[in-house]
């Protein structure tokens, strides 16, 4: 029998919203028919939380991964993954220690996952105003991802589950960006053929996993119409329509520079499975209008398996009980699909 | 018995779907229990078209508007709109004599218009490849109307009726553009604390004629997360913000500058009643996928009322018979309201 993916779940920002989903979502059983998630967390918190929050199975502090803990509704293991001293720290606002603490079990989990102690990692919102009090000079996950893993070529993916997407779709919907956490006057200098290029391979790369199939892959123009023919921009011309033949003359599926406007709407309509947006709101606008906040985050490029929720910390509604699970699951099963195709793979 | 208001239709780019959509919508009664339409086109083509595709009515050729035409399913009244020789116009691409007499059919109802001989425009598209074979250096309809009507403070607002908008909307949605038809590249120039004021300003007034209350505006930032603090640009700080705060100051229900990705959302669900985007695209995609191609063209500070399709000369389906009048129609209504809200202040 082939085992179930040993998954890391980060807890994230301990001031956010967190662990209320963490503990919201580990009571369903549909956690682990899909994979076998340890948290790596702060045990005292977590167990704060736990009581706070009404969870009645056990928190079990885990030392060692090399013998995979039994985890359950009832048994939620815990990897004491920071020594930060979070007792100080209020929720609902960032904070030193909460940031600090974020980034160690982040930092730990991928220690982990590179040596194979565990297969991926799934991670709760961290806020980078955490981080920044804690001297820690990181606009969020992708990017510490990417540093610690030592990788240049990287994207980060928004991906809609086949069942958030509305109409006509045949399956998920994933964008990738070519620029992201940057100034909207500072992402020309970003747009290159070979920037282009590389997401198109990681977007094609991610969604054949996702579909088992060929995806169609759609890049967006940068400019209005698409630069009507040079009038409004050339960036169309000169780099973004040379990275669309080369990754079509290797064999994908790809077409584009197209209108945004009008081709996110295809894509809502099923003619495209994935699409290369060029800067942060283009891809952003899109796809929260079609899933609304279901969505689920994928960096793409890294040697290890990494997706995460798409919400972020929610400071104004923590403690309110009313933050929604949904996420972070859609967030584990697209972990364990991609770590069941690499296995398939190997 | 109020009369109703006197509509100059025109006729658009020949060589697209404009005559077929329009013929489609004069069979409807819907049309004329909301205004008494005259068309401004070329009879000859009109009358060519209704052959082609069995409209029945008579297609009357009008030679003065002082005494406004009678018009319903069966007659079809038409002022000659051009001197341009269509004899030769083929369907479906752009060509000077179509470009020429677009713009001709406009520019005599902007001046009927003017001249009060008419209530309001509803425009049918245009190609800008047809206005500049023609010699015409216009991006669309906008720019033109602008210009005859010598007016510097205006927008193009994308309007998606009520019944378009998918979830718990009480009412449609405006969005309008502070820059429009330019390369991303330059919007920056144009995006000042003066020229976004400009904008709230004909949002609040064209939402509150269209929903007969006080209209709640947000703000579109530039930058990806409103900037971050200035993380990524200071746009919102320098520009925005001044001019979200002047008009607050006003009296006007306004605010922002609101992530993008989130405020469309936010305004999909119900919040916000007009959106100010920034720049083309990010209005676009999101009315786009809120409302599909159903969507009404507003332009925002002239002295006249006018009205458009949102769509346009889609030269790919002409002749297929596919074309939907809807977008016509809900022009004609928002076209209506607006003639009715400007003359209950008279």
């Amino acid at each position: 029998m082939l085992e179930l993916p040993r998954l890391l779940i980060t807890l994230g920002d301990v001031a956010g919203i967190g662990p209320e989903v963490l503990l919201k979502l580990w009571v369903q059983p549909a956690l682990f028919t899909k994979s076998r998630p340890v948290v790596v967390g702060d045990v005292a918190w977590l167990r704060r939380s736990a009581g706070r929050l009404g969870y009645q199975g056990a928190i079990v502090e885990v030392k060692s991964l090399t013998t995979w803990p039994v985890s359950s509704p009832e048994i939620l293991p815990c990897v004491q993954g920071t020594k930060a001293e979070l007792i100080e720290v209020s929720l609902g606002k960032p904070q030193a220690a909460a940031g600090q603490a974020a980034f160690d079990f982040l930092k730990l989990a991928i220690e982990k996952t590179l040596v194979q102690e565990a297969d991926g990692i799934v991670t709760l919102p961290l806020h980078k105003e955490g981080l920044h009090l804690a001297g820690l000079k990181y606009p969020g996950h992708t990017e510490i991802l990417a540093d610690a893993c030592g990788v240049t070529k990287f994207a980060m993916m928004l991906y809609a589950p086949l069942s958030q997407i509305k109409t006509g779709q045949r399956g998920g919907v994933g964008v990738a960006h070519v620029t992201l956490h940057q100034s909207l006057r500072s992402v020309f200098a970003d747009i290159t053929t070979k920037t282009v290029l590389d997401k198109i391979d990681l977007t094609h790369d991610v969604m054949q996993k996702l579909l088992d199939r060929q995806p169609r892959i759609g890049v967006c123009a940068l400019n209005p119409h698409a630069g009507d023919g040079g009038l409004f921009g050339d960036e169309e011309a000169t780099c973004i329509k040379p990275a669309v033949e080369a990754a079509a003359q290797s064999g994908k599926n790809v077409s584009g520079p197209w209108p945004s406007d009008t081709l996110f709407r295809r894509a809502q309509d099923g003619e495209f499975d994935g699409i290369v947006a060029m800067y942060h709101d283009q891809g952003h606008i899109a796809l929260k209008l079609m899933s609304g906040f279901h969505l689920v985050n994928i960096t793409l490029g890294l040697p290890i398996v990494r997706t995460s929720v798409a919400h972020g910390t929610a400071y104004d509604i923590v403690d309110k009980r009313c933050a929604d699970p949904y996420s972070l699951l859609a967030a584990v099963e697209v972990a364990c699909k991609l770590i069941e195709q690499r296995n398939q793979v190997r």
